[in-house]
């Protein structure tokens, strides 16, 4: 089952914690063992899970993927965003998450992140979860 | 159902558009819901999803991530390609997209590239997809 | 059927092999077709594909990774250990790998990792297996 979430970003770059609404997808979903996809429809926005205890963390990832990307000025496309394109694909449009007993299999510390490295703007992400139902053990008399 | 693509590569690093190839694997498999996923069974060259509308985000992307890995000669694997293996993990092997109606939920923009870092070469590419066909929801009387 | 499988690592940062693991399990998954997901629940370890026939390409990632992130003394969180966060990120948190016949469709050179960057510590990483089962086309009379 899709669903489509909105997520506002607030700054040109900026990771938000949307884990919350993941797993709301999920439970509403029904599915007991599966894999849950998490996916952004742009070109210039991504996907991860990392820490979310420490909010140093996420700043210390903008700071460490802004630096990799280096100079904007020596690339050729003429909006200017080359380096969110490049950070998009090395951080990766998705993520995958296993699905057991109806809930994400994330870890003590890990949080699903949507990143946004050209805001602020409404953007939209994709959640699909597949799977095996629960209760679908049952033969129906 | 797992379809094979053959994509011939041209240069020692390309982008090459698979986007139309993919969508024909997912409308012959006739799966309503789910998800597809693009797998490179390669070690030098990666799967992702950027922009098809400029041309120059490509070319941007290229120098991007060959000004990323620095000077090859630093390495030690033999066949001089450490920096092509580098960057195989770092864009990814694959790529996952949600399914809905039959068709791939791509943005307006996207289009899923072949990634080659170390051609020209005669690559393949696996397409898998999976999830609940059309129609399932009628009982055979 | 999710399983989870314990990763002992033995260096601050490694590269360890766990293709045997990851395929034992499909095979006890019983499934025919389908995909597998690798998943981390970790925020400083992450799952890639790559060579495995020279020892000198894991070496050469290993270096590589360290060379792209820099001085960890410029960030801020207060463990130390934001290029391993920052690095989880980038190579991910999970792979997805098709699966055929029962088997993992790996191409002749790779080999599943577990990436640890921050370590040496017991890790767990968890294999998801969704899909049609080998057999399930026979109705039971």
């Amino acid at each position: 089952m899709l669903s489509a979430v909105i997520v506002e970003t607030r700054k040109p770059r900026d990771f938000i914690d949307v884990t919350t609404r993941v797993q709301s997808v999920v439970e509403t979903a029904s599915v007991a063992d599966g894999i849950c996809v998490v996916y952004s429809p742009h070109t210039t926005a991504a996907i991860t899970i990392n820490e979310n205890a420490d909010p140093d963390v996420v700043a210390d990832l903008l700071k460490a993927y802004t630096d990799l990307l280096g100079d904007e000025a020596r690339f050729r496309h003429a909006e200017g965003n080359s380096g969110a394109h490049a950070l998009t694909s090395l951080v990766g449009p998705s993520v995958s998450i296993p699905i057991h007993s109806g809930r994400l299999v994330l870890g003590r510390w890990q949080a699903v992140y949507f990143c946004e490295f050209d805001g602020p703007r409404e953007r939209t992400m994709h959640v699909q979860v597949i799977g095996e139902r629960g209760g679908s053990r049952e033969v129906p008399s």
